[in-house]
Protein backbone atom coordinates (compact mmCIF):
# COMPACT_ATOMS: atom_id res chain seq x y z
CA UNK A 1 0.00 0.00 0.00
CA UNK A 2 1.09 3.47 -0.72
CA UNK A 3 0.26 6.29 1.17
CA UNK A 4 1.01 9.74 -0.66
CA UNK A 5 2.83 12.68 0.86
CA UNK A 6 1.20 15.69 -1.78
CA UNK A 7 2.51 19.04 -1.89
CA UNK A 8 -0.22 21.19 -3.32
CA UNK A 9 2.17 24.49 -3.50
CA UNK A 10 0.63 27.50 -2.64
CA UNK A 11 -2.83 26.48 -3.47
CA UNK A 12 -4.63 27.05 -6.59
CA UNK A 13 -4.03 24.80 -9.46
CA UNK A 14 -1.55 27.45 -11.88
CA UNK A 15 1.11 26.01 -9.13
CA UNK A 16 0.07 22.58 -8.64
CA UNK A 17 1.81 20.04 -10.58
CA UNK A 18 0.07 17.64 -12.94
CA UNK A 19 1.97 14.67 -10.55
CA UNK A 20 -0.06 16.28 -7.51
CA UNK A 21 -3.28 16.74 -9.50
CA UNK A 22 -3.30 13.24 -11.13
CA UNK A 23 -2.72 11.41 -7.53
CA UNK A 24 -5.30 13.44 -5.67
CA UNK A 25 -7.29 12.05 -8.34
CA UNK A 26 -6.49 8.54 -7.87
CA UNK A 27 -7.15 8.45 -4.20
CA UNK A 28 -10.65 7.33 -2.17
CA UNK A 29 -9.05 9.61 0.98
CA UNK A 30 -7.78 12.79 1.18
CA UNK A 31 -6.40 13.91 4.46
CA UNK A 32 -5.20 17.46 5.49
CA UNK A 33 -5.11 20.59 7.68
CA UNK A 34 -8.99 22.16 7.15
CA UNK A 35 -7.24 25.51 6.02
CA UNK A 36 -5.31 23.13 2.95
CA UNK A 37 -8.28 21.30 2.03
CA UNK A 38 -10.03 24.37 1.64
CA UNK A 39 -8.04 25.91 -1.19
CA UNK A 40 -8.63 22.47 -3.57
CA UNK A 41 -12.29 22.51 -3.15
CA UNK A 42 -12.78 21.25 -6.91
CA UNK A 43 -10.46 18.33 -6.31
CA UNK A 44 -12.01 17.00 -3.38
CA UNK A 45 -15.54 16.13 -4.91
CA UNK A 46 -16.68 12.20 -4.18
CA UNK A 47 -13.67 11.59 -2.22
CA UNK A 48 -13.57 10.90 1.76
CA UNK A 49 -12.42 13.90 3.11
CA UNK A 50 -10.14 13.86 6.99
CA UNK A 51 -9.82 17.64 8.11
CA UNK A 52 -8.15 18.32 11.02
CA UNK A 53 -7.02 21.47 12.80
CA UNK A 54 -3.48 22.56 13.15
CA UNK A 55 -1.35 20.93 15.47
CA UNK A 56 -2.69 17.53 15.10
CA UNK A 57 -0.33 16.03 12.58
CA UNK A 58 0.37 12.94 14.26
CA UNK A 59 -3.44 12.07 14.54
CA UNK A 60 -3.68 12.99 10.73
CA UNK A 61 -0.95 11.00 10.06
CA UNK A 62 -2.13 7.93 12.02
CA UNK A 63 -4.94 8.58 10.42
CA UNK A 64 -3.92 8.66 6.77
CA UNK A 65 -1.98 5.51 7.39
CA UNK A 66 -5.33 3.14 9.38
CA UNK A 67 -7.08 4.19 5.93
CA UNK A 68 -4.16 3.15 4.07
CA UNK A 69 -4.21 -0.46 6.03
CA UNK A 70 -7.80 -0.69 5.63
CA UNK A 71 -7.30 -0.71 2.00
CA UNK A 72 -8.21 3.01 0.40
CA UNK A 73 -5.74 4.84 -1.74
CA UNK A 74 -4.37 7.67 0.77
CA UNK A 75 -3.28 11.16 0.10
CA UNK A 76 -1.82 13.65 2.93
CA UNK A 77 -1.61 17.13 1.22
CA UNK A 78 0.41 19.44 2.70
CA UNK A 79 0.90 23.83 1.89
CA UNK A 80 4.07 24.04 -0.10
CA UNK A 81 6.16 21.43 -0.47
CA UNK A 82 5.17 17.85 1.46
CA UNK A 83 8.82 17.61 2.46
CA UNK A 84 9.65 21.29 3.34
CA UNK A 85 7.93 21.37 7.40
CA UNK A 86 5.22 19.14 5.54
CA UNK A 87 4.03 16.00 6.36
CA UNK A 88 6.79 13.45 4.50
CA UNK A 89 8.95 12.97 7.84
CA UNK A 90 6.42 12.12 9.97
CA UNK A 91 4.59 9.88 7.85
CA UNK A 92 7.87 8.41 7.08
CA UNK A 93 8.80 7.90 10.57
CA UNK A 94 4.96 6.26 11.43
CA UNK A 95 5.38 4.03 8.61
CA UNK A 96 9.06 2.95 9.68
CA UNK A 97 7.83 -0.48 11.54
CA UNK A 98 5.26 -1.35 8.81
CA UNK A 99 6.86 -3.19 5.78
CA UNK A 100 3.17 -3.08 4.04
CA UNK A 101 2.98 0.37 3.55
CA UNK A 102 5.24 2.36 1.48
CA UNK A 103 5.32 6.14 1.46
CA UNK A 104 5.73 8.11 -1.99
CA UNK A 105 6.50 11.99 -1.77
CA UNK A 106 5.29 14.11 -4.23
CA UNK A 107 6.84 17.82 -4.72
CA UNK A 108 5.13 21.20 -4.42
CA UNK A 109 6.26 24.81 -4.72
CA UNK A 110 7.83 25.64 -1.57
CA UNK A 111 6.74 29.25 0.34
CA UNK A 112 10.20 29.92 -0.32
CA UNK A 113 9.94 29.97 -4.37
CA UNK A 114 6.36 31.65 -4.24
CA UNK A 115 7.35 34.10 -2.31
CA UNK A 116 10.82 34.77 -4.05
CA UNK A 117 8.92 34.53 -7.22
CA UNK A 118 7.08 37.81 -6.30
CA UNK A 119 10.01 39.60 -5.06
CA UNK A 120 11.93 38.81 -8.07
CA UNK A 121 15.39 36.75 -7.62
CA UNK A 122 16.35 37.17 -3.80
CA UNK A 123 17.36 33.34 -3.51
CA UNK A 124 19.24 33.30 -7.09
CA UNK A 125 22.43 32.84 -5.13
CA UNK A 126 23.19 30.68 -1.66
CA UNK A 127 20.35 30.80 0.90
CA UNK A 128 19.20 29.32 4.02
CA UNK A 129 15.63 28.51 5.20
CA UNK A 130 14.51 28.61 8.78
CA UNK A 131 11.75 28.40 10.66
CA UNK A 132 10.95 30.48 13.47
CA UNK A 133 8.13 28.22 15.38
CA UNK A 134 9.95 26.43 18.54
CA UNK A 135 7.30 24.07 18.72
CA UNK A 136 9.48 21.35 17.53
CA UNK A 137 12.69 22.87 17.80
CA UNK A 138 13.74 24.72 20.59
CA UNK A 139 14.69 28.16 20.24
CA UNK A 140 18.10 28.08 21.14
CA UNK A 141 18.91 25.82 18.08
CA UNK A 142 17.04 28.39 15.71
CA UNK A 143 19.27 31.14 17.73
CA UNK A 144 22.20 28.99 16.32
CA UNK A 145 20.86 28.88 13.24
CA UNK A 146 20.43 32.49 12.45
CA UNK A 147 23.46 33.23 14.32
CA UNK A 148 25.20 30.84 11.54
CA UNK A 149 22.81 31.98 8.28
CA UNK A 150 24.02 35.93 9.08
CA UNK A 151 27.78 34.24 9.97
CA UNK A 152 27.90 32.93 6.14
CA UNK A 153 26.15 35.80 4.59
CA UNK A 154 22.97 33.39 3.50
CA UNK A 155 20.04 34.95 2.01
CA UNK A 156 17.87 33.55 4.72
CA UNK A 157 14.21 32.57 4.04
CA UNK A 158 12.12 32.20 7.34
CA UNK A 159 9.22 30.47 7.89
CA UNK A 160 6.58 30.97 10.56
CA UNK A 161 8.17 34.78 11.46
CA UNK A 162 5.48 35.06 13.85
CA UNK A 163 1.86 34.24 15.42
CA UNK A 164 -0.08 35.34 18.31
CA UNK A 165 1.81 33.12 20.69
CA UNK A 166 4.77 34.28 19.47
CA UNK A 167 4.79 37.95 18.39
CA UNK A 168 8.59 38.87 19.36
CA UNK A 169 9.97 35.91 17.53
CA UNK A 170 10.78 37.57 14.22
CA UNK A 171 11.82 40.86 16.32
CA UNK A 172 14.63 38.96 18.10
CA UNK A 173 15.34 37.32 14.58
CA UNK A 174 16.39 40.38 13.62
CA UNK A 175 18.32 41.48 16.28
CA UNK A 176 20.58 38.73 16.21
CA UNK A 177 20.91 39.23 12.39
CA UNK A 178 21.52 42.85 12.57
CA UNK A 179 25.03 41.59 14.53
CA UNK A 180 25.99 40.38 11.00
CA UNK A 181 24.03 42.24 8.60
CA UNK A 182 24.12 45.68 8.22
CA UNK A 183 20.44 47.74 8.99
CA UNK A 184 20.20 48.87 5.71
CA UNK A 185 20.05 44.99 4.24
CA UNK A 186 17.38 44.47 1.70
CA UNK A 187 14.51 42.41 2.58
CA UNK A 188 10.74 41.45 1.67
CA UNK A 189 7.86 39.77 3.09
CA UNK A 190 4.93 37.93 1.11
CA UNK A 191 1.55 37.16 2.52
CA UNK A 192 -0.07 34.58 0.84
CA UNK A 193 2.01 34.30 -2.03
CA UNK A 194 0.71 32.75 -5.30
CA UNK A 195 -2.55 32.83 -3.44
CA UNK A 196 -5.13 35.11 -3.96
CA UNK A 197 -4.98 38.87 -2.96
CA UNK A 198 -1.37 37.84 -2.63
CA UNK A 199 0.46 40.70 -1.10
CA UNK A 200 4.08 41.83 -0.29
CA UNK A 201 6.29 45.24 0.60
CA UNK A 202 10.66 45.22 -0.12
CA UNK A 203 12.30 47.06 2.78
CA UNK A 204 14.80 47.16 4.88
CA UNK A 205 15.87 45.07 7.90
CA UNK A 206 16.02 47.83 10.30
CA UNK A 207 12.01 48.58 9.64
CA UNK A 208 11.53 44.63 9.72
CA UNK A 209 10.36 44.33 13.51
CA UNK A 210 7.99 47.04 12.28
CA UNK A 211 6.45 45.18 9.41
CA UNK A 212 2.62 43.68 9.08
CA UNK A 213 3.56 39.91 9.46
CA UNK A 214 1.62 37.04 10.82
CA UNK A 215 1.52 33.53 10.05
CA UNK A 216 0.95 33.76 6.18
CA UNK A 217 3.56 35.56 5.64
CA UNK A 218 7.22 34.36 4.43
CA UNK A 219 9.48 36.96 5.17
CA UNK A 220 13.29 36.71 2.79
CA UNK A 221 16.14 38.97 4.46
CA UNK A 222 19.27 39.63 1.97
CA UNK A 223 22.64 39.90 1.83
CA UNK A 224 25.53 41.77 0.62
CA UNK A 225 24.95 41.00 -2.85
CA UNK A 226 21.16 41.66 -2.71
CA UNK A 227 19.64 45.33 -4.06
CA UNK A 228 16.50 46.35 -4.86
CA UNK A 229 15.84 47.38 -8.30
CA UNK A 230 12.22 49.19 -8.87
CA UNK A 231 9.62 47.21 -6.70
CA UNK A 232 11.65 43.95 -7.00
CA UNK A 233 14.57 42.59 -5.17
CA UNK A 234 17.60 40.95 -6.88
CA UNK A 235 20.55 39.10 -5.47
CA UNK A 236 23.33 39.12 -7.95
CA UNK A 237 25.28 36.00 -8.90
CA UNK A 238 28.20 38.22 -9.69
CA UNK A 239 27.68 38.31 -13.78
CA UNK A 240 29.89 40.80 -15.14
CA UNK A 241 27.10 43.24 -16.99
CA UNK A 242 29.15 46.17 -18.31
CA UNK A 243 32.05 45.61 -17.52
CA UNK A 244 31.66 46.13 -14.41
CA UNK A 245 30.64 43.64 -11.89
CA UNK A 246 27.06 42.95 -11.43
CA UNK A 247 25.05 43.16 -7.54
CA UNK A 248 26.78 46.96 -6.82
CA UNK A 249 24.50 49.28 -5.39
CA UNK A 250 24.78 52.10 -8.44
CA UNK B 1 6.80 43.98 -22.59
CA UNK B 2 7.15 41.53 -20.13
CA UNK B 3 9.95 38.52 -20.65
CA UNK B 4 9.08 35.53 -18.65
CA UNK B 5 11.85 33.71 -16.61
CA UNK B 6 10.34 30.38 -16.41
CA UNK B 7 11.36 27.53 -14.01
CA UNK B 8 10.50 24.34 -15.90
CA UNK B 9 11.02 22.04 -12.97
CA UNK B 10 12.94 18.92 -13.43
CA UNK B 11 12.16 18.94 -17.06
CA UNK B 12 8.93 16.10 -17.85
CA UNK B 13 5.60 17.82 -17.75
CA UNK B 14 4.72 15.71 -14.87
CA UNK B 15 6.19 17.91 -12.52
CA UNK B 16 6.07 21.40 -14.67
CA UNK B 17 3.46 23.72 -13.25
CA UNK B 18 0.42 24.86 -15.55
CA UNK B 19 1.47 27.96 -15.75
CA UNK B 20 5.28 27.38 -16.73
CA UNK B 21 3.50 25.33 -19.86
CA UNK B 22 1.09 27.86 -20.32
CA UNK B 23 3.52 30.92 -20.35
CA UNK B 24 5.59 28.54 -23.11
CA UNK B 25 2.72 27.94 -24.95
CA UNK B 26 2.10 31.79 -25.16
CA UNK B 27 5.59 33.06 -26.21
CA UNK B 28 6.75 33.58 -29.98
CA UNK B 29 10.11 32.76 -28.86
CA UNK B 30 11.72 30.47 -26.41
CA UNK B 31 15.48 30.81 -25.19
CA UNK B 32 17.82 28.42 -23.07
CA UNK B 33 20.80 26.25 -22.73
CA UNK B 34 20.31 23.73 -25.15
CA UNK B 35 20.34 20.69 -22.63
CA UNK B 36 17.26 22.02 -21.11
CA UNK B 37 15.35 22.92 -24.56
CA UNK B 38 16.32 19.54 -25.66
CA UNK B 39 14.15 18.03 -22.17
CA UNK B 40 10.96 19.77 -23.37
CA UNK B 41 10.63 19.40 -27.14
CA UNK B 42 7.04 18.73 -26.94
CA UNK B 43 6.54 22.41 -25.92
CA UNK B 44 8.51 23.93 -28.67
CA UNK B 45 6.70 23.39 -31.81
CA UNK B 46 6.07 26.27 -34.08
CA UNK B 47 8.62 28.27 -31.69
CA UNK B 48 11.57 30.13 -32.18
CA UNK B 49 13.78 28.65 -30.48
CA UNK B 50 17.47 29.99 -29.49
CA UNK B 51 19.53 27.44 -27.52
CA UNK B 52 22.77 28.57 -26.20
CA UNK B 53 25.83 26.95 -24.77
CA UNK B 54 26.55 26.50 -20.80
CA UNK B 55 28.50 29.92 -19.88
CA UNK B 56 26.75 31.98 -22.24
CA UNK B 57 23.81 33.19 -19.62
CA UNK B 58 24.51 36.84 -20.64
CA UNK B 59 23.97 36.77 -23.75
CA UNK B 60 21.36 34.53 -24.11
CA UNK B 61 19.46 36.58 -21.32
CA UNK B 62 20.69 39.82 -23.69
CA UNK B 63 19.39 38.02 -26.36
CA UNK B 64 16.21 37.16 -25.22
CA UNK B 65 15.41 41.45 -23.89
CA UNK B 66 16.38 42.04 -28.21
CA UNK B 67 13.55 39.54 -28.87
CA UNK B 68 10.90 41.18 -26.21
CA UNK B 69 12.06 44.88 -27.92
CA UNK B 70 11.20 43.72 -31.56
CA UNK B 71 7.93 43.08 -30.09
CA UNK B 72 8.01 39.18 -29.31
CA UNK B 73 6.54 37.13 -26.35
CA UNK B 74 9.52 35.91 -24.57
CA UNK B 75 10.46 33.08 -22.51
CA UNK B 76 13.94 32.29 -20.82
CA UNK B 77 13.66 28.65 -19.34
CA UNK B 78 15.50 27.71 -16.87
CA UNK B 79 15.89 23.96 -15.15
CA UNK B 80 14.16 23.77 -11.73
CA UNK B 81 13.51 27.50 -10.89
CA UNK B 82 14.24 30.45 -12.48
CA UNK B 83 15.12 32.04 -9.26
CA UNK B 84 17.49 29.25 -7.74
CA UNK B 85 20.50 29.66 -9.56
CA UNK B 86 18.13 30.42 -12.78
CA UNK B 87 18.43 32.73 -14.92
CA UNK B 88 15.50 35.25 -13.39
CA UNK B 89 18.44 37.24 -11.59
CA UNK B 90 20.57 38.29 -14.43
CA UNK B 91 17.06 39.00 -16.73
CA UNK B 92 15.61 41.50 -13.89
CA UNK B 93 19.64 43.44 -13.54
CA UNK B 94 19.76 43.52 -17.35
CA UNK B 95 16.37 44.84 -17.69
CA UNK B 96 16.88 47.67 -15.04
CA UNK B 97 17.74 50.81 -16.92
CA UNK B 98 14.80 49.88 -19.60
CA UNK B 99 11.34 50.95 -18.20
CA UNK B 100 9.56 49.19 -21.01
CA UNK B 101 9.94 45.60 -20.14
CA UNK B 102 9.12 43.38 -17.08
CA UNK B 103 10.42 40.03 -15.91
CA UNK B 104 8.23 37.73 -14.38
CA UNK B 105 9.04 34.82 -13.07
CA UNK B 106 7.21 31.95 -12.86
CA UNK B 107 8.16 29.24 -10.38
CA UNK B 108 9.11 25.82 -10.57
CA UNK B 109 10.39 22.44 -8.69
CA UNK B 110 14.23 23.24 -7.83
CA UNK B 111 16.59 20.29 -7.67
CA UNK B 112 16.66 20.14 -3.97
CA UNK B 113 12.92 19.79 -3.52
CA UNK B 114 13.18 16.66 -6.59
CA UNK B 115 15.92 15.34 -4.90
CA UNK B 116 14.59 15.58 -1.43
CA UNK B 117 11.69 13.78 -2.92
CA UNK B 118 13.40 10.91 -3.78
CA UNK B 119 15.65 10.33 -0.99
CA UNK B 120 12.03 10.58 1.57
CA UNK B 121 12.16 13.79 3.71
CA UNK B 122 15.81 14.73 4.37
CA UNK B 123 14.67 18.66 4.11
CA UNK B 124 11.83 18.43 6.75
CA UNK B 125 13.80 21.12 8.73
CA UNK B 126 15.99 24.14 8.62
CA UNK B 127 18.73 23.97 5.68
CA UNK B 128 20.85 25.35 3.45
CA UNK B 129 21.45 25.11 -0.05
CA UNK B 130 25.34 26.35 -1.68
CA UNK B 131 26.55 25.78 -4.98
CA UNK B 132 30.27 24.38 -5.15
CA UNK B 133 30.66 26.52 -8.46
CA UNK B 134 32.80 29.07 -8.38
CA UNK B 135 32.44 30.35 -11.39
CA UNK B 136 30.88 33.36 -10.30
CA UNK B 137 31.24 33.02 -6.43
CA UNK B 138 34.86 33.03 -4.75
CA UNK B 139 35.75 29.79 -3.36
CA UNK B 140 36.27 31.64 0.21
CA UNK B 141 32.99 32.32 0.05
CA UNK B 142 31.60 29.31 -0.47
CA UNK B 143 34.11 27.96 2.16
CA UNK B 144 32.48 30.62 4.50
CA UNK B 145 29.05 29.27 3.85
CA UNK B 146 30.08 25.64 4.04
CA UNK B 147 31.30 26.34 7.72
CA UNK B 148 28.47 28.59 8.83
CA UNK B 149 26.10 25.50 7.48
CA UNK B 150 28.05 23.19 9.69
CA UNK B 151 28.03 25.70 12.69
CA UNK B 152 24.58 25.92 12.67
CA UNK B 153 23.74 22.31 12.16
CA UNK B 154 21.91 22.76 9.00
CA UNK B 155 20.87 20.04 7.08
CA UNK B 156 22.96 21.25 3.75
CA UNK B 157 22.07 20.81 -0.31
CA UNK B 158 24.79 21.25 -2.18
CA UNK B 159 23.97 22.04 -6.10
CA UNK B 160 27.26 21.95 -8.70
CA UNK B 161 28.59 19.35 -6.48
CA UNK B 162 31.36 18.41 -9.04
CA UNK B 163 32.05 19.29 -12.38
CA UNK B 164 35.14 17.73 -14.50
CA UNK B 165 37.44 21.14 -14.26
CA UNK B 166 36.10 20.99 -10.40
CA UNK B 167 37.08 17.18 -9.07
CA UNK B 168 37.69 18.04 -5.81
CA UNK B 169 35.43 20.48 -4.42
CA UNK B 170 33.37 17.85 -3.12
CA UNK B 171 36.20 16.49 -1.09
CA UNK B 172 36.89 19.54 0.22
CA UNK B 173 33.35 20.45 0.98
CA UNK B 174 33.12 16.76 2.88
CA UNK B 175 36.27 18.10 4.64
CA UNK B 176 34.97 21.25 5.85
CA UNK B 177 31.98 19.65 6.90
CA UNK B 178 33.44 17.05 8.98
CA UNK B 179 35.25 19.89 11.35
CA UNK B 180 31.27 19.71 12.54
CA UNK B 181 29.43 16.63 11.53
CA UNK B 182 30.19 13.51 12.64
CA UNK B 183 31.16 11.08 9.81
CA UNK B 184 28.16 8.80 10.26
CA UNK B 185 26.11 11.42 9.43
CA UNK B 186 23.16 10.16 6.65
CA UNK B 187 23.76 11.68 3.47
CA UNK B 188 22.44 11.18 -0.40
CA UNK B 189 23.11 12.21 -3.79
CA UNK B 190 20.59 12.00 -6.56
CA UNK B 191 21.57 12.38 -10.22
CA UNK B 192 18.73 13.27 -12.49
CA UNK B 193 16.03 13.83 -9.85
CA UNK B 194 12.77 13.08 -11.19
CA UNK B 195 13.98 13.00 -14.89
CA UNK B 196 14.12 9.97 -16.31
CA UNK B 197 16.41 7.63 -15.07
CA UNK B 198 17.27 8.95 -11.98
CA UNK B 199 18.82 7.36 -9.56
CA UNK B 200 20.05 7.94 -6.19
CA UNK B 201 22.19 6.68 -3.11
CA UNK B 202 22.11 6.92 0.44
CA UNK B 203 25.68 6.75 2.89
CA UNK B 204 27.69 8.31 5.00
CA UNK B 205 29.13 11.28 5.00
CA UNK B 206 32.48 9.66 5.52
CA UNK B 207 31.68 8.24 2.13
CA UNK B 208 30.64 10.78 -0.22
CA UNK B 209 34.13 11.73 -1.26
CA UNK B 210 34.24 8.51 -2.93
CA UNK B 211 30.65 8.43 -4.30
CA UNK B 212 29.96 8.54 -8.16
CA UNK B 213 29.02 12.59 -8.81
CA UNK B 214 28.71 14.64 -11.48
CA UNK B 215 27.04 17.74 -12.51
CA UNK B 216 23.80 16.73 -13.18
CA UNK B 217 24.08 15.19 -9.43
CA UNK B 218 22.22 16.67 -6.14
CA UNK B 219 23.41 16.15 -2.78
CA UNK B 220 22.00 16.35 0.35
CA UNK B 221 23.94 15.91 3.68
CA UNK B 222 22.08 15.43 6.96
CA UNK B 223 22.20 17.03 10.36
CA UNK B 224 21.57 15.26 13.64
CA UNK B 225 18.40 15.12 13.16
CA UNK B 226 18.61 13.18 9.79
CA UNK B 227 18.26 9.24 10.13
CA UNK B 228 17.95 6.50 7.75
CA UNK B 229 14.47 4.71 7.41
CA UNK B 230 15.31 1.59 4.50
CA UNK B 231 16.00 2.97 1.85
CA UNK B 232 15.43 6.58 2.42
CA UNK B 233 16.30 9.58 4.70
CA UNK B 234 14.35 11.55 6.77
CA UNK B 235 15.23 14.78 9.09
CA UNK B 236 12.80 14.28 12.17
CA UNK B 237 10.89 17.24 12.96
CA UNK B 238 10.56 16.58 16.95
CA UNK B 239 7.24 14.98 16.71
CA UNK B 240 6.62 12.49 20.00
CA UNK B 241 5.61 9.33 18.61
CA UNK B 242 4.84 6.13 20.76
CA UNK B 243 5.83 8.95 23.68
CA UNK B 244 9.04 8.57 22.56
CA UNK B 245 11.06 11.44 21.35
CA UNK B 246 11.21 10.71 17.56
CA UNK B 247 14.16 11.51 15.26
CA UNK B 248 16.19 8.94 17.83
CA UNK B 249 18.17 6.42 15.81
CA UNK B 250 16.83 3.15 17.34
Amino acid sequence: MIVYAVGIGPGDTEHMTPQAKQVIADCDVVVGYTMYLNLIPELLHGKEVVGTGMRSELSRCETALAKARSGKKVAVISSGDAGIYGMAALLLELADNDSQIEIEVVPGITAAIAAASLIGAPLSNDFAVISLSDLLTPWATIEKRLEAAGLGDFVVCLYNPKSRARKDYLNWACDLLLKYKPPQTWCGHVRNALRANHEYEILMLRDLPEAEIDMLTTVIIGNADTRRIGRRLVTSRGYRIDGKEAGEDG
